[in-house]
């Protein structure tokens, strides 16, 4: 075969905005997945998982404004479709179309959701949620249960320095669209952003100002006080939440209690948020059926974690890499191998039928594996097994009872 | 808010060929997945995610007439993109632009891929693949390698009558394409249906006889050979692999040893299959790189295990449900049920500050959680809890110890 040599570059890339993990990322990724998930089940959140593409009708007139961001395309069929967008408006789906589900429902989903954001630091068009949600229910208990999950599950994380933020839709009520829109954007934009965008939408400068004042201002709502009771009644440590009258949240969906999960010292934004929507279902369903839950971002989770030094990047799982001394002993390195594995013990052994011993330890010490086995005619007419250590160069003469306790420590 | 009971009907399902997975068969999904995953760890692979989208132009020229399957659309930026078709090119793509990656390069890659199939019983648009491979090996030592981690990683999850079907490529080198492609179908569609097909590509029927006798009757390549003798020496059962000159494999990216897994009993189709391809990644790196590998669909792994009965519907991980009493005695549930959680006891709170008793039993009873736990003003005057196991229906009055203790056996 020729090869093409003068193969374009762009073959080697992904897209702007998506993305690879190579294994020291992904093994991070999953160890950070496997404590949320178990966090979640802790709370007696069941699996759910739904299709990546939707018809385009099911996600529009959902999101508000973000809509433009769907990645949207005509099938081979003819028929308008989309990506999926997040997994709320999915999850309202399959709650309208399987009315016999339990109620209240609670599911976690752990997907990827697609985005055409404009790529920017900390922004991709592909990225893992997290969400779970309690579906069926409107009392102040489940917005309890939602917070109290999330706190949970951060700190399972080992992370500590955060605070989720809390208001209540109820605070914007007599607010046009837009402007809890430009709100949610404060942070981000500032007071002078806010201002800049709510003149574009025909408000002048003072009506800003007295709108700004008025939010700023809003005193605790009386459920936001019965969740803060709830809250100190699961015993949630008291400096993990607090009130935030600005907090306003840019998807339309939301109908009560919202929250954002911010890190501190962390910039890339909140790591997770969420909120009551009780009339997302109804549009589907017909029938009015509460909701609330939250969703977090796994790469924002990943990132401030790596940078906080929550979790350290993982050695390899393999213990140990069973070297091919050649010729005849072959099939003895197989066999040892094959013995360790069905023992239980994470194991890899060498390549090739005929390579130098210096070139397979150089494998093991790059993949960072702790022993290797070396099993040549000396220790075949010995029945034993030379295990070296490669932190420390030094090596014994083990047997293979010997050897298997020494590495399932 | 107004409901629009004119919904489209469309709205509520998914796309044909696209499909949700409910708890009880997503809880199965993970279960066989993390059986896969430790495998596939205990083998020595790691993870690897790879971008859901790639460029049109990294999927084409390598999978030959399939190439008609792969989801393709323009995106917002005028790129024609496409969704991943298989993991083996987004495999070739990242070890092609990560030169540096130690070799053999062993990853595990467990993600959808999407394919406009017609659906069909068995064939669905979104799927889940689980691959492993090993790149950077030209030895027979990795073919073994890779088969014993499949037949390992089969057994792991329960099922006992299956069989490898292994055969070469070699077996087809003066063979055109058209040909092996058309062998590929030869026990779903048999000799008739080959005959027919074959007949299109302008092959008489004396010719395709002649093949099919010539195919049928290739002797053991000397490369099926060794690898026989290899997996001798890994001590993999006898029965679980066997040469067979008919299989073909429809990708066009293979080289060498290829093969299926069939499970005895399941007819939709082969689980697992795989081969090796030395070829494809220098088509995108411009220096030969030798790779093998394997590919479980997860559907059809799912299915054989509950048609066999190797795995069984699962119960809930949920331990308890703690009701509540209502009134000023709610405060005592949610610690109830927030102490049990910090001592890793997964257990639910019922949802509603005044519910009727027997509600909150039928909410467990038909998630069929094992007990419940009731907490009202005689309990707390003796700082004692009621727990009623709902099998057997019987109650008793425990501190909260002796509760922990029974819940954690």
């Amino acid at each position: 075969m020729r090869y093409n040599l003068g193969v374009a570059k762009q073959e080697l890339q992904t897209p702007k905005g998506f993305r690879d993990f190579l294994p020291e990322t992904a093994k991070i990724r999953n160890f950070l997945l496997e404590k949320l998930r178990s966090s979640l089940e802790l709370f007696g959140f069941e699996p759910l998982e739904t299709s990546a593409i939707e018809f385009a009708e099911t996600l529009k007139g959902k999101y508000g404004e973000e809509e433009r961001l769907i990645f949207e395309f005509t099938d081979k069929g003819g028929r308008l479709v989309g990506l999926r967008y997040d997994q709320t408006v999915p999850l309202a789906r399959v709650v309208a179309s399987n009315p016999n589900l339990t109620k209240p429902f609670k599911r976690y989903q752990i997907q990827p959701v697609w985005r055409a954001e404009n790529p920017q630091k900390g922004r991709f068009r592909e990225f893992i949620q997290v969400d779970f949600d309690i579906v069926g229910s409107g009392s102040l208990i489940s917005d309890a249960e939602i917070l109290s999950a999330a706190i949970f599950a951060t700190k399972s994380l080992g992370l500590s320095n955060f605070v989720v933020k809390i208001n209540d839709r109820e605070n914007f009520k007599n607010q046009p669209i837009e402007v809890v829109r430009t709100l949610d954007k404060l942070e981000k934009i500032g007071e002078d952003g806010v201002m800049s965008e709510l003149n574009k939408f025909g408000f002048n400068k003072s009506q800003v100002k007295s709108i700004l004042k008025k939010v700023k201002e809003s005193p605790v709502t009386s459920n936001v006080k019965k969740l803060f009771n709830l809250l100190e009644s699961y015993k949630v440590d008291r400096d993990k939440y607090a009130y935030d009258p600005t907090l306003a949240r840019g998807l339309d969906y939301y109908t009560g209690i919202i929250y954002e999960l911010e890190v501190e010292g962390y910039r890339g934004g909140s790591v997770g948020s969420g909120g009551r929507y009780d009339e997302l279902i109804g549009k589907f369903s017909g029938s009015k059926t509460p909701a609330v839950g939250f969703s977090f971002g796994l790469d924002r989770l990943v990132e401030t974690s790596q940078e906080l030094g929550a979790v350290k990047p993982f050695g390899p799982k393999t213990k140990i890499l069973v070297t091919i001394f050649g010729g005849r002993f072959i099939s003895d390195s197989i066999n040892l191998v094959g013995k360790l594995r069905n023992d239980g013990i994470n194991s890899e052994i060498s390549s090739e039928f005929e390579e130098k011993l210096d070139r397979q330890l150089k494998y093991a010490d790059n993949k960072k594996i702790p022993y290797v086995a070396i099993l040549g005619p000396e220790e075949i007419k010995e029945d034993k097994i030379t295990l070296k250590n490669l932190s420390d160069g030094k090596q014994e003469l083990v047997t293979y009872s010997e050897l298997k306790k020494k590495l399932q420590k």
